[in-house]
């Protein structure tokens, strides 16, 4: 390139360590994404050479899991009750979003959402009749993503909730989530009220037969199609599901009207989906495990398939260590806090819907939300630098997902626990937080940065993985 | 400002003349509106002199144009067959866009939908007859905007066709405009087959019915949020309205559900608006009608309140000199031609639609839909660069309508013709494109800027005013 096409072309700058040296770019508004340069994270010295011994068969799979990840056709299928279809799913048995966790170390929200369910099944006839039955060894736990699930915030899931089945067309795997509740007092967030159990059964006799037929009329519905499409429209797919929203339930209105016999029914569906720009949430959160899934089990990939939280720890999985959990301490997010709350209410970090991140949407996507970022008080401009950052993490570009304020670029996806660790550049994610006591609710929305430990932990799971 | 603050805060540059200039910055990406620097268009001396004069009266009058647009409350109230509602429409009546225009003078695909509107209302059995009838003297023609409406493309109004009413809830005045009917062969760009006028009488006999029983029940809905809320969601709603018409959907498609009846009939309506994108855009254009409507008749004003195009002449009016047209050659847009088609088939521009970016939409407010410039082979900072450009002709910012990837920053609204002359730019105005010949229908869709000579007489014509 000669000197004049270097002057005449866009300059990118990537400034590694010097504060300064970015703010006088930034004065003339070059763009730059400032890589705070720190020395990478702390790692075990066999680990540090295992991996660094082996990178070109770690790069080779690595090309393999984007190749599956970036082909994968995430389409919703149909609905059933949980315990008919989701894999290992007993009636003694409730789900949970995160890494593994005894009730014991369960956090507030998490317990509340359990009394809740147990309540909901008919378990237990009052909260506390609940909660001995929860603590007694009688119910069994298990995370959700170890059953082909995904579930936000507490991430409950019961045996007789209705899931959503997708399909992903591409690899044949499935993945199952709940419905979304909407906000405010909902068990996600771990409430258990009467008008909560209340709205749970009529979302499983009302809401859910609906939809049911509705879809079995509409066939297989492509989300990977709807998420590119909300992605022109403002939307992550994460904390704003807006156009997603208005999207499924254009897709999904003219079938209900078809198929439900009962006018108030059909309206009051319509209606419940229509109040709740969050609807898509549960359903983007599943396309986004749906497509990771196809890379599991796949030996020496450094790439992450699973970044989950259970309000207590915050759990990652490789593509090449299996169903090992690595864990540490989850954090508890700078948010924007609803009036009357402040940070020492707030719950550390939970729910699986970090899988969205995972997935090169969400935090990763933010720079097409900058209205997220508006809100917690950050500026347009924020937005495209966390994206621009997540580059620096992540294996591959998505060609289907497109950001229009980088013109079009792809999202960055794929993030290798490789690049995590030796940039020490963690993961951005967007969240809800949630009281941290029981039966309480949402009391904000705000970003955060995932913990070191659970990647550090990771990469050193592989190395030892590889030396096996 | 220090010299520290003024390299701590973002530089903005606005570079008069010199292109290297422009370059060197660009080279270094400091947000730069290139003003392509000319001199003011030409303009009768007479009138430069007396508007510069008078410059206080038409500061003054601008500001109190500008409350009465920025202060307008748009509202959806109702539905009713145009002739028992719109002002002036008489049985023997034909509306069409842009400023008057005879018969003899009209381009082909208005031709075309005024043929198809008198097979519609069954004054003729065959396009030979309807044409004979079109020329013979028997119907009147008149411009939707002299009615209180407007039209897209072709902008036929006959009197049978139901049409949406607007209330400004600020200010008490009325619009009105047609139902969208598609994309393809459709009225509004010329085409008249009978695929064409069944589309037409199924509007009236189901589509029309239907809706106006679900607004009865929805009550007025407000416009003006949803507009907002579509600029955060990558439309202008002028060429891009996929995100109006998901959130106005969402709003009736319960109280279609509720009040319809025919369950074919719900469902079939909700399909006709689910399948096109573009529905919002009859609901857009009279918003921003209802809305510029309210500062009419303001003595000494130099804001734009229309622009609009009949496909023979570009016509505008301004808030200062009543209902006085300003015209000039309507030119043929550069565009994105579908396949078989080249700018030789192209008819010159046409249509009421250039009314949202007289209201600050549209092609004023590009950079919140990128995706339309990318279409038609640009950038996204293209987008940017647009909408900045259209600042330097417009007299303040709307506070509602914001734009995202510019910070949030309101959009540029109120033309000012002596902005528009001095500065020597012109209007930016999203388009779609209509075949020359009758009968054949849109062949593209592209961006163009407006002709001048309608603002050089727009701006002696102020000049007149003022001095009478």
């Amino acid at each position: 390139m000669s000197i004049n096409q270097l002057f005449s072309s866009e300059l990118k700058v990537v400034n590694i360590g010097l504060q300064s040296f970015r703010d006088a770019l930034e004065a003339v508004k070059t763009p730059v994404v400032h890589v705070d340069w720190k020395p990478s994270m702390e790692v075990a010295p066999d680990a540090l050479h295992i991996l660094s011994a082996h990178r070109k068969e770690i790069d080779k799979a690595n090309q393999k899991a984007m190749k599956l990840i970036l082909s994968g056709q995430p389409q919703l299928v149909g609905m059933e009750r949980a315990v008919d279809v989701v894999p290992g799913l007993k009636n003694d048995m409730i789900l949970h979003a995160g890494p593994p966790v005894t009730w014991e170390r369960m956090c507030g929200p998490m317990r509340g959402a359990i009394v809740g369910a147990l309540l909901y099944e008919g378990k237990a006839r009052s909260p506390r009749e609940a909660e001995r039955l929860a603590a007694s060894g009688a119910i069994n736990y298990s995370p959700c993503h170890e059953h082909s699930a995904v579930g936000p915030m507490a991430g409950i899931m019961s045996p007789s909730m209705p899931v959503f089945i997708l399909k992903n067309a591409e690899h044949g795997n499935y993945a199952y989530c709940t419905m979304n509740e909407g906000l405010g007092k909902v068990l996600r967030y771990g409430a258990f009220g009467p008008d909560v159990i209340q709205r749970l059964k009529w979302m499983e006799t009302i809401l859910y037969p609906t939809l049911k037929k509705a879809l079995s009329k509409t066939g297989p519905i492509d989300l990977k199609n709807l998420i590119a499409q909300a992605l022109h429209m403002g939307d992550e797919v994460h904390n704003r599901n807006r156009a997603a929203t208005s999207l499924f339930y254009r897709t999904i209105a003219p079938a209900v009207v078809t198929t439900c016999k009962d006018t108030k029914d059909a309206s009051d569906v319509l209606e419940f989906i229509n109040h709740n720009d969050h609807f898509f949430l549960n359903l983007s959160m599943p396309a986004s495990k749906v497509t990771l899934d196809a890379a599991r089990n796949l030996r020496n990939s450094s790439i992450v398939v699973v970044m989950a939280r259970n309000g207590t720890d915050f759990g990652v999985q490789l593509a090449g260590t299996g169903n090992d959990w690595f864990t540490g301490p989850a954090a508890v997010p700078d948010a924007l806090y609803f009036p009357g709350f402040t940070k020492a209410d707030a719950n550390p970090d939970i729910g699986d819907s970090a899988i969205t991140e995972t997935n090169g949407l969400g935090g990763f996507a933010i720079a097409a939300a900058p209205a997220i970022v508006q809100f917690v008080g950050g500026q347009a401009a924020d937005a495209l630098n966390y994206t621009r950052q997540m580059y620096e993490i992540t294996a591959a570009e998505n060609a289907v997902f497109q950001i229009p304020s980088l013109n079009f670029r792809g999202t960055p996806t794929g993030i290798d626990v490789i690049k995590v660790v030796d940039k020490n550049i963690l993961p951005f994610i967007d969240t809800g937080v949630a009281h941290r006591k029981p039966g309480v609710g949402q009391i904000g929305a705000g970003v955060l940065s995932a913990p070191a430990e659970p990647f550090q932990k990771a990469y050193e799971g592989l190395a030892k993985a590889m030396k096996s």
